[in-house]
């Protein structure tokens, strides 16, 4: 059961965004933009090499030149399938040629360029001793809101994406918990993420009891008991695009302390999701969610942002986190995420996607928010 | 039937290859090395975080100092349970707070520091902003040899390993090859290393007929053939240590042409393999083979180099590539991997994992190297 297949990106899509991207960076000031595989390339050409190696892979975009994509000659057949590939010029290596002098010819000898976040150390070195008077700037520095702005296709792979984490939650909240590890709990959800059209699981977090007051804790061994707390937070890419959502379940009835600090965080969430709006800063939907939680003398125990990004991974920019100055634009998508932790008791997390729209934020989760309990 | 579990790694092992890293650091005239999370950090200490992200994870190793990991206090409790973990001072910081500085208050300021490859360049660029007067080098130039020379714990499990391959290449041998797509090979390849005892397939090439001629081609829908040559390249990480291994296998009776150019690659493969041996140079190994298929005529057709590296990745120095004066020294274990690829027509590349001894090389793979017919 993984739905129907949804509208393909085309030539022309991805024609597009390196077109954008390049006039992006040219208002910026730079001379380009060395684009390495991950995110960003698959984001700007649909072409995700058969391994990130040490063997150069780059995708050069500069402003008044066509995309050119540096590739190791074995692997330049795989790049010439790609569905981005009718805008590319191939520039092809063979082991043993130097492939930053074959980049270099391409770059502006004293430019500055926007250099993606991942790309390897080992070629960024080799770049700069190639052109000692070229710089370079991390690409979520220089263009941070480069794929922040999801289109309508993209929206609709997001809200798909979402739609599955949240028939992975409804399947469950319906299996017993209780008695059972961690760990089979968290491989019963990657099945039912995948079952509901996930082709990749990035994180199934299955934190029980004092494990939930760990917000990275991510599944073990410890055996699920009555009366604990159950942090959930799963979720990975479905066609291409994220899924991300914490719920907090109870096994049988909690306690009114528990029920309480659960309602707290259910207020924190409601109160970021209603902070989106086109202009609102990043920082205002941090401040206004961790507020209900500071204010209710749980401040201390809210220890991460309240949220990111999401897009064709599952963590990326915007960050909603206090100094994040950049204001929402209708199309942007993030967590808004908060949570309580006590030391060694239980933690709580209610996590949805939104997006915003003109009118405010738009949620991509809608599972129930109400403490659930389970068997 | 995954065998019987290795020899566990101990914290003292790790803080002993922290300790000689550190050394060779110093005698390369290095200030320290800076080792991101990835191959260096697993090898080095045993931990490898929930997610490689923009959140700053980094390994400091400067002489005269006791090893610190910069970590996310998130993940502070993970890195705590790494094996290696009691010979670290754990660095933690907090969302909101500089990374940097952090970091930059453990380094010297004017200081010459090697860095892991796959470092991110968002952190490399951010350290050389926060210390403008320190310099860097990638961790494979300034030590290319760090993780090349395997003790008698690693080679144990890179056999086990190649044993492993060895295993899922009998069963495949015994399947049904014509009629079915590459990529049900594939699965049934994936599905046989995991049924050895690796944890992780990282490819498992199937390339039937002219797609034989694509080196790096993977496994796609074409139906295989009688009358085909079939190149089979396939490989993970068992135990944490990698195997890697080719045959070329025929459905069907092969013609003399394919016989003569299999039996080229088998005499190329023993070439290089006979020229395994302490003091050798690596490119020796190389030009062994080469020569082989180069007197035969078919010089244009081997289009890749000899062989690479293999340890806790399945592709790592040193390389077995014209140009590489490296000397071999026992311990070290690379691939051995000539092949010949006629456009359109068929490939064929044979490839076994070699360790140096002081006595010559010895294959960690030895299945059938004539060639195996099959239905």
């Amino acid at each position: 059961m993984t739905g129907t297949a949804p509208v393909p990106f085309t030539a022309d899509d991805y024609a597009a965004r390196m077109e954008r991207a390049a006039r992006q960076a040219a208002d910026a000031g730079l001379a380009g933009l060395l684009v390495a595989p991950g995110p960003d390339m698959v984001w700007l050409t649909g072409y995700t090499p058969p391994a990130d190696t040490e063997r150069l892979t780059l995708l050069v975009l500069a402003p008044g030149r066509p995309p050119e994509l540096v590739v190791p000659a074995l692997e330049a057949p795989d790049a010439g399938r790609a569905t981005g590939a009718p805008a590319l010029t191939l520039r092809d290596w063979t082991d043993g040629k130097d492939p930053y002098a074959l980049t270099a010819a391409l770059l502006d000898a004293r430019g500055r360029f926007g250099v993606s976040d991942n790309a390897w150390a080992l070629h960024l070195l080799a770049l700069q001793r190639t052109l000692p008077d070229t710089s370079y700037v991390a690409l979520t520095e220089a263009l941070p809101m480069l794929r922040a702005v999801k289109d309508a296709a993209e929206l609709e792979r997001l809200a798909a994406a979402g739609a599955a984490a949240d028939a992975a939650f409804e399947e469950i909240r319906q299996v017993r918990f209780s008695g059972r590890p961690e760990s089979e709990v968290a491989a019963d959800l990657a099945g039912l993420l995948r079952r509901f059209g996930h082709s990749q699981v990035d994180f199934t977090i299955v934190a029980s009891g004092p494990n939930g007051a760990n917000p990275h804790h991510e599944a073990g061994d410890r055996r699920i008991e009555r009366g604990d707390m159950v942090v959930l937070d799963f979720g990975g890419l479905k066609d291409g695009y994220g899924s991300d959502t914490s719920r907090t379940v109870h096994v049988g009835e909690p306690t009114d302390e528990e029920r309480r600090v659960h309602d707290l965080v259910r207020e924190a969430q409601e109160a970021g999701f209603r902070a989106v709006r086109p202009g609102a800063a990043c920082q205002d939907v941090d401040r206004a969610a961790r507020a209900v939680i500071a204010d209710a003398g749980y401040g201390e125990y809210f220890i991460h942002r309240t949220g990111h990004g999401i897009g064709v991974t599952t963590h990326e920019p915007p960050y909603m986190i206090e100094g994040e100055e950049q204001p929402l634009v209708p199309g942007m998508c993030f967590s808004v995420e908060p949570g309580v932790y006590l030391p060694g008791r239980f933690g709580v997390r209610i996590e949805d996607i939104v997006t915003v729209t003109e009118d405010g934020g738009r949620r991509l989760n809608d599972t129930e928010r109400e403490l659930v309990t389970v068997a």
